[in-house]
């Protein structure tokens, strides 16, 4: 099964999106052929500034939490250049309706980003992605099943002009198996200045942790924990004894939330420690990472350029 | 001076596109340093039935007709893959309303062509045409201006975030030295049906000739010259005393228009028959041909890199 993950390479990573995607993504890769990318075209659509740091940054947090070349394609969009051929070809495919309904284009300039043409054409560039490597499976939020449906429009339409060249892909709606909370409640997102780190420094961290909202309640007291915001972020930390160790330290009293968000913060450090020092070696071979992502840029092109010349040799490109 | 020029891979050509244009641009290669490409990517835009086909065709005619790659760089737009490059990082810069400005984009809707992506986003392909070889002059029929303002446009914002990276391109409108009328008197177009072809059979060509619309007059009474849909066909193929011998004819009378039509279905035989003997010779060795375009490729790709790679590292493409 060929499962295709496009990563925005969008900076610093937190909690949030370990738990709420990047887990689940290395975890699969023990199951399916994983194709990964940086969506380093992608991201040019919303002003890609800082473009190149952030496309190391995204590859070297992802190779430190767990995507492994040995088992995953790993690479950066920009470096398979054969999709924006696909692209353009795709265009021809692409009725304007199909664009002019997307619920991300209009959700965006709802918003007030500009509406510029590559973010408006930005469906048609992921169906390219997702097409060319022949995906069978797109593992998506629900935000971008249209998306999919687009791209599946999109082949649909080609192959009836063409011939079965294209797979035609599924979206897989990926459940978030735990949504994970910011330090006021509310579901942890960047844009709610709620979040977490992965990798920040130790004392940055222990400041946010000290901040995560908690109710008041004397320290001598028994204190609820399964609404508490820092137990529930624990939660994602521990298993078996360890919670239920946590649970009774709440249920007994004696201990301020202060105790438990130092606590937490000792677990965080912990759980990541590995992690953290993958990370600060591949932050010193930075060519390595380079080396790496064109392994992968290599096997992906080999993967897409069957698919290509196909398509170049039915549409005429090739003469 | 760098001039660059499109040429649309359309099928056969007529005696309209030699005087209306080709003609001017085999002229200008004594004077510029001429880029011209086979649009094979535009080309997909309505349609691109048949391209490979049509794309041979152009070059083995442009070839015949005077495009010399001693003095010209000639090669096919997909051959050049970094322009679809461009065409996506540009696209960052191209608000909508420039788009839904287009006049071409609106007319061509108009008149019922599927209002598909690759039609709507065209300007914008064509604005990294432009720009991607640094072009100073873009010879444009009045049509077409709105394109060059369009890339102009693009540019201009994307030095504004990047710095002088693109050069700002001029248009030239070309006027039409000679307006080519057809075989109906209207002005020669394909979508008319009165064209005469430059590379027909010479049967057929005779056909099509004996089709010119002349006015009623018996065959012994003298003529009128100046309206005469023959003669003005005639004009762009005689200079001097031929020209003035003909005039004669008509004045003297004792001859009809069909003698007319022969003369002239001979002086047109007559004019090409360099160009056809040439266009045998690159019929019978499309290899020849494809190495030529193969050449041009190259030497397109060395002047479109180091602009690539400039914003490339500008835009953070780089990593």
């Amino acid at each position: 099964m060929r499962v295709l993950t496009g990563i925005q390479p969008s900076g610093d990573l937190h909690i949030g999106n370990y738990f709420g995607s990047i887990k689940q993504m290395v975890d699969a890769q023990e199951s399916s052929q994983t194709f990964a990318f940086i969506a380093n075209y992608h991201a040019m659509t919303s002003g890609g500034k800082d473009l190149a740091r952030l496309t190391m940054q995204c590859a070297t947090d992802f190779l430190a939490l767990g995507i492994d070349p040995k088992k995953s394609i790993f690479w950066v969009q920009s470096d398979v250049k054969e999709v924006l051929e696909l692209y353009w070809i795709l265009s021809s495919f692409t009725p304007m309706g199909l664009l002019e309904r997307a619920h991300s284009y209009k959700d965006k300039t709802a918003k007030g980003i500009g509406a510029n043409h590559s973010l408006f054409s930005y469906p048609v560039l992921m169906a390219a992605d997702i097409l060319i490597f022949g995906s069978e499976v797109v593992p998506v939020g629900k935000d971008q099943i249209q998306h999919v449906e687009i791209a599946r429009d999109i082949a649909i339409r080609f192959n009836n002009q063409y011939g079965d060249i294209l797979t035609i892909p599924e979206f897989r709606v990926q459940e978030e198996v735990q949504t994970v909370l910011g330090t006021d409640g509310q579901k942890m997102s960047k844009s709610y200045g709620n979040i977490i780190n992965i990798f920040g420094e130790e004392k940055a961290q222990l400041k946010t942790i000290k901040k995560i909202v908690t109710e008041n309640v004397a320290v001598e007291e028994p204190k609820e924990f399964e609404s508490c915001n820092v137990y529930n972020m624990a939660k994602l930390f521990l298993e078996g004894d360890n919670l239920i160790a946590l649970q009774d330290r709440y249920k007994k009293g004696g201990e301020g939330h202060g105790h438990f968000k130092m606590y937490l913060a000792e677990v965080i450090w912990e759980y990541f420690k590995d992690f953290r020092q993958k990370r600060e070696y591949f932050e010193a071979h930075q060519d390595e990472v380079r080396g790496i992502l064109k392994v992968g840029a290599d096997k992906a092109r080999e993967i897409a350029l069957p698919t290509i010349e196909k398509i170049r040799s039915a549409t005429g490109i090739s003469y």
